[in-house]
């Protein structure tokens, strides 16, 4: 294998392994809201800390192939791809941060029994997060087309939880800081969507060379 | 001037434009909000197709000129950080629309005297996305740097604006409603100073090769 192949290479293993990361960092982060266990924090705090040195040596590794190699066509769209990606990457974990910072913020306060079912939205975000990945690893375009209709119905869950938060804060102040770092979660798990939306639009950019970003009628 | 030099500047003149766009995109959806003016909405739908467009046209011209020129060393870095920047300048448009979307919530209801300083929260915003692009045009290094300093104050303008809002839904059940905006706009504008951070943060990549992310202690 040359060396510009196994620069390649550990690029995409890197992407990945900093996906990983990512889904890990939701996955605890909205367990720490569940079980109510603030020691997922800390557990998010270090992935955050693995997938922010994977952002900086990936920026690196991509900078230094299009420095040193000069690659072009679908080499290059790789790279220009997986210096978007990382970016998106780098924004969920900081996004599953923000969820703990709010599950934190409800943990010193008395327990109240969710409303609105938060875990369900966190399964989804994580699910499109996991295929968008898959189709860049497997070149898969049917499944980076999946992701962006997967994108309305969690935009469509974050609206049925704030209508719902909505009405339990004005039946009951008590239940408005709570309900007011739930509407937040909620918003960071639709925000990690977008960005999982990102990624799948990036993935079909350079898997077809279609930029279908802003470009609505192709997403249904 | 060389072919290679023009595409550069025209490269840095469209992400002027861009910032352009971006400056008044969030100028508009904050007057919407304060003189309760709806037509500011079409206003910025118009600001962002434009902001759209220019993205796709700034990333073909980076990925020309690196597939086109291989260019190296500082070249090089303006490039990949122009990929950067307009991804950050595109989302600052896609979070003014955001804020469109909650004034025009609030149109829909009666008038609430804002317990809360928006306009002085977006006027700092702007500025930060102003000087981050100035930075960029002038290779200010210590302009970028007062950016990164600039975004504690308009975090701390966002926990003041949140604290503020819960206490009023605490006391008010018919305030709910109207302050659950006003906490998304407050949401939306310190994700805009976000955006101007890592602006800020790409322009010092840009002028002294140091990646400043994630080490908070360069942040003054």
């Amino acid at each position: 294998m040359r060396h510009f192949e196994q620069q390649l290479e550990l690029l995409r293993q890197r992407l990945l392994e900093m996906g990983a990361l990512v889904e890990s960092a939701i996955f605890r982060s909205v367990s720490m809201l569940i079980d109510r266990d603030p020691a997922q924090a800390e557990r998010v705090r270090h992935d955050e800390d693995r997938i922010n040195r994977l952002e900086i040596e990936i920026d690196e590794l991509a900078t230094s192939l299009l420095a040193l190699d000069q690659p072009v066509a679908i080499d290059l769209r790789l790279i220009t791809a997986a210096i978007k990606i990382n970016t998106d990457l780098e924004r969920m974990g900081d996004l599953a941060v923000n969820i703990t910072g709010w599950a934190l913020d409800s943990l010193g306060r008395a327990s109240m029994k969710s409303p609105v079912d938060i875990p369900q939205m966190a399964q989804r975000a994580q699910s499109m997060v996991h295929s968008a990945l898959d189709a860049f690893v497997h070149r898969d375009a049917e499944l980076a087309r999946a992701v962006l209709t997967a994108d309305d119905a969690v935009d469509g869950m974050r609206d049925a939880i704030y209508s719902t938060l909505i009405e339990v804060m004005e039946k009951d102040s008590a239940a408005v800081r709570p309900a007011v770092a739930l509407m937040f979660v909620a918003h960071n798990l639709e925000r990690i969507a977008d960005h999982a939306t990102n990624l799948a639009e990036d993935v079909l950019f350079l898997l077809e060379g279609v930029d279908v970003r802003h470009h609505s009628e192709v997403r249904g």
